[in-house]
């Protein structure tokens, strides 16, 4: 248990309905009524857990009221934090708010971390590692889907599939040492093949939990999409027309898209950057020259590139430029304007030139294709996948590192048996693969590391 | 009582650790019953009244969890709506706390209108309108100082001023009737000249709540200060040095600013939106000259005009272009640049040149003057007020309204005694001066009144 107490918002900061204060430690409710006056005369220190109080918060430096208040009062250790847990309901608004934060501090509370509530939720022992990161990815998540798989980790369903796995190592390593201890006698369940087949299915476990990943991350984290072309080819409209809405300014001069500008889409469930830019050219203008640099960097950064050209100006010089800088295989080819068209056109043939051979006809006017760009950047970024299932279970890049790490012990451990060393170096492998899983629950993990995943977070969380 | 449950999101949208979801009417406990499954297994319909439960919400279309929430239970009359209300603290995040709506709405439940919370409250007896009032005020609070001025307003302070002045008129009133009803009688009560001194004494009430509206106005609503001047004078720098931070991008190319900026300002507890604009000049391109329509406009609505002249440069036309579309009495002289001079410079002469009497020597680039700045705007703002004292308590623009209404009224009745009308009259005018203050505190309103009034709340409020 921690020592000192610590408060801080925990809604977003807005104008909204309810803003919360939350005060977790030692001096939480004393604190609170430092501030508080109920509208029945009661002592919180007294009430108990899990009731809300109604009262108004009084500034003690002037007797006046700040705010009306809903105050929850949940003692350690059946709280968020494990804790003592005070939470202000005020009235929402940002100054508000802040000013009942402001004299809940001056009670000699400090200010929380990023993510420190949930930190000492770990610390405390109510929840792993990977529930305590499956908090900040439902409060991330920016679609249905990523938002259930996030669900799924913070019920322990990861916890519980990597003890599994940990428990079958446990189990290997418990006849391995044995045998270090007492070398002079065989043990029947130690013969090398049943210790191979043994590994190879903990190996198998490891590589159903990886091949999860790619699913997982793009669900999770989501994807940038660029949307890149030469001026005037209607790179914005087509970004209007996958927000359905108007979000960046439509002019027919070139290059009135100054900045670069970005929104979410959720493309059936996955949550897709869409990042429009301003014209890539070579320009003396310093204010365009900013947009050229950012447009590159973005194409640096993206997981899949719109490409889009007009239909009745082909493919020019302008064209080629930008397309030295995509990566063509990650990328669509957008025919734009085809409502402009009188007569047939070979649209293969602009597959051809440019050489993006995924490529879609499309009028960012009548919205003529939008359905059918919308699939073909579903299945660039998630394929379909063979033997199909849910499986999405890994999202996390911590947790594929550590599972990639224990793979390679314990292919190490295989290669060792098979080859008949000494069943120590066996034993390091293993025991090194048990700890290497063990870091996705937080089980053995540093301080240092611990405070890096945990800065992840915002604050009053 | 109303008879059908609502429900909506009453924390700021955006990433926090808490959002909550607050369904208030005869169904909110049986709707949230429907997705909770709490920890511990109980019956929400029979807990006690102000007491938080912890479990999950989960999806009954797929069994899947949506998300670990705390549910807190306030039963009616004792509740912020005055009917059974739930709130659903869900882990912050907009698609999570939205998905814990769309599955309470599934159950039957309406979406609240913006403000209908607070309407229900109202509706309800719980509170009067000034009341109600005061919330929105306190969740748009800018600094403070508004924030007080609204929580005197919540407990209650205005209601009981203006009750205190209705119980004078009804006094009035009463004896007036009497005298209606028999007026073979003589009342030594009544005579014209108790009746004026009691009429006075109303007038003189009435008006020192309306004397203190233009600084409660001020404090509540703000003012609008906008920056004005020819390119390149440095106005985005003003911005910024007034900000006290990188706000606007500073170049060194006229007509970088393509946007009109803004941002607020805490002026001694004035929140003021500054506003910074384009240059203001006769231009070709498109982009540009959105840019100085707006500027137009803008100076139309500004309090305050912080106008910008180049120490370096001098007054040309250009400056008296845009002098000639701002109100000199209610501006300020910026004289930017002065760490640019070389010698003296008479600084009273641009104050003659541009006809605007409250000027100051600063600069942009080293912050020189930028404190007397700020003094000379806040008195250009809030003159020093004769005779003292706080008395801001009035603030709303309808409750002034309300008041000169009520005003005239009354100096109507006075009018028809000093010229010895009969009393009917008086009666009448006397009558109107209750209704209108009643409006003030809702005892005297109409529903379409009351659902515009609401209408300016956020939802979930």
């Amino acid at each position: 248990m921690m020592e000192d107490t610590i408060a801080a918002i925990s809604t977003p900061l807005g104008e909204g309905g309810i803003g919360i204060v939350r005060v977790s430690g030692p001096g939480a409710i004393e604190a609170v009524k430092n501030v508080f006056v109920p509208r029945q005369s009661k002592d919180l220190a007294k009430v108990p857990s899990f009731t809300l109080h109604y009262g108004k918060i009084v500034d003690p430096a002037d007797g006046k009221i700040v705010d009306e208040v809903l105050v929850s009062v949940m003692r350690a250790p059946k709280s968020y934090t494990g804790e003592d847990v005070v939470e202000i309901n005020c009235h929402g608004g940002i100054v508000a708010v802040e000013k009942v934060l402001e004299l809940i501090l001056k009670q000699g509370i400090r200010l929380a971390e990023p993510g420190e509530f949930t930190k000492r939720a770990f610390l405390n022992g109510r929840i792993d590692l990977s529930q305590a990161e499956a908090v900040i990815d439902i409060i991330r998540a920016k679609t249905e889907a990523s938002l259930k798989l996030a669900g799924r980790q913070l019920s322990g369903e990861l916890r519980e599939k990597i003890n599994a796995v940990r428990q079958k190592i446990i189990n290997i390593l418990a006849f391995v040492e044995v045998s270090i201890d007492y070398p002079e006698y065989e043990f029947d369940e130690v013969t090398p093949e049943t210790a191979l087949k043994n590994i190879d299915e903990i190996i198998n476990d490891v590589r159903r939990l990886l091949s999860s990943y790619e699913r997982g991350r793009i669900l999770r984290e989501g994807i940038t999409a660029v949307i890149a072309g030469k001026p005037n080819v209607g790179k914005s409209s087509l970004l209007n027309a996958l927000l359905r809405k108007k979000r960046a300014i439509v002019t027919d001069i070139p290059g009135t898209t100054r900045d670069v500008i970005e929104d979410y889409l959720n493309l059936k469930g996955i949550p897709v950057k869409i990042v429009d830019t301003a014209g890539i050219r070579e320009t003396e203008d310093l204010v365009e020259k900013l947009g050229v640099e950012k447009t590159r960097e973005y194409l640096n950064q993206a997981d899949v590139t719109l490409f889009v050209v007009d239909v009745s100006m082909g493919i020019d010089e302008d064209d080629e430029k930008i397309l030295s800088l995509i990566n063509k295989d990650k990328s669509l080819l957008v025919i734009n304007k085809i409502d402009l068209l009188q007569g047939k056109v070979n649209f293969e043939q602009y597959a051809v030139k440019t050489g993006i051979k995924n490529f879609v006809p499309f009028s960012a006017r009548n919205f003529d294709g939008l359905e059918i760009l919308e699939n073909k950047l579903y299945e660039l970024l998630l394929p379909e996948q063979e033997g199909g299932g849910e499986s999405a279970l890994i999202s996390n890049h911590r947790h594929k590192n550590y599972l990639e790490k224990a793979l390679n012990s314990l292919l190490s451990a295989k290669e060792s048996i098979a080859s008949g060393e000494p069943v120590d170096l066996v034993a390091i492998d293993l025991n090194e693969a048990l700890r290497e899983l063990g870091a996705i629950t937080g089980d053995a993990l540093g301080d240092e590391i611990i405070n890096e995943i945990f800065s992840q977070f915002c604050v009053g969380k």
